[in-house]
């Protein structure tokens, strides 16, 4: 039975905070804070952070940033501390620290820089799918897939769970777009017209930034 | 969202005891009243049950029947009640029934027979896998992908969870022993010798039968 506090873990939240925490590291963000409520978030933007909090796929008024990893793009962002709070995603990674030996975020924008990381580790490694509101979600699933995948070399698949990821990883790896949009929070996006997104986040490897936990704070590694 | 009051839920532990369940069911026994813990099951052994006890796939000692399907095709049980706890199987009917509209048992062994029934019913259905010590199992996943493909036509997928498992069961199913014998609690009953017992569970539609509970027992339905 593997315990997390022999785990690294990788947080993912594909759709989309965790594909925006990367693309911001990636183009020079200073940092960023999850945290798990609103208030929370808040209170970091009294303190002079660029705020963003989205809830049901939506920006939460009275915050600079949604969302969206195109919003994370931007000079202005440089070298800035921000404080985000999403519907699942940061929630993951605020439960995940307090028992992790370290604690990393992973999405398809950054998997082979994230892989190469694990490979010379010593450590289990956990793959915690943000999924929706405590459910099971596709692309998270099938991000887990891909980094089975990458470590089936260099690691012992020790949880079904990771062995039924890597699998349907497998069976949809040519047409990732194709094969989630069968899935219940790509319809629930769609509908809020995220199509550019959506096709954005399931690029692999666009970065080589491995976002990590320092305290309560994401920044390169 | 769906709420587990609008559901017939339907209780799967493939390895071992909803197969026993079912074979045991078909083959004449009266009822079987599974129980969440040895001590429960230890009662109703002094009433006059015949009592079953399973933990970590090994018979409990002072107990007369073990886990393994085979042991229910025997005539002294026609007709007989008994009493079953199981590390994982029965501790998911056990919870399930406080709250569903009804409980069903499944296996591959009443496939079939399970989806049948279900194309009638006005109700939601969840499919809830025993797993293994709360974690996720490739075989249960596997009956939840059968039976959502037996559906299919008749049900919406309202959960990515349901279609993974669908997807999961469309790439299993021409070598379905081949593709659980990577799985980890099939190594860990295959140390334990029960190659018979493993391919004899993943037998489609062998039986008729549709164990419901009724109270605190299960019957044919």
């Amino acid at each position: 039975m593997h315990t997390i506090d022999n785990c690294i873990v990788v947080v993912t939240d594909i759709f989309r905070a965790t594909s925006c925490m990367v693309t911001g590291l990636a183009y020079g963000v200073g940092s960023i804070t999850p945290v798990a409520t609103v208030e929370e978030c808040m209170d970091l933007q009294q303190k002079g952070y660029i705020a963003a909090a989205e809830r049901n796929a939506m920006k939460v008024e009275g915050f600079e940033l949604d969302n969206s990893p195109f919003s994370y793009m931007d000079e202005r962002l440089v070298g800035a501390n921000i404080a985000m709070t999403t519907t699942n995603g940061t929630l993951s990674i605020t439960k995940a620290k307090s028992a992790a030996v370290k604690v990393l975020v992973g999405a398809f924008l950054n998997l082979g820089a994230v892989a190469n990381h694990l490979r010379s580790q010593p450590y289990d490694v956990l793959i915690l799918c943000a999924g929706w509101k405590g459910r099971v979600n596709l692309e998270d699933t099938l991000y887990a897939g891909a980094l089975v995948n990458a470590l089936k070399d260099t690691y012992i698949i020790a949880e079904d769970s990771a062995l039924l990821a890597a699998r349907a990883y497998e069976q949809a790896q040519s047409d990732l777009l194709g094969y989630v949009s069968t899935s219940s929070h790509v319809r629930r996006l769609q509908r809020l017209g995220i199509h550019k997104d959506i096709a954005y986040c399931l690029q692999h490897d666009l970065y080589d930034v491995v976002p990590v936990l320092r305290g309560s704070t994401l920044v390169p590694m």
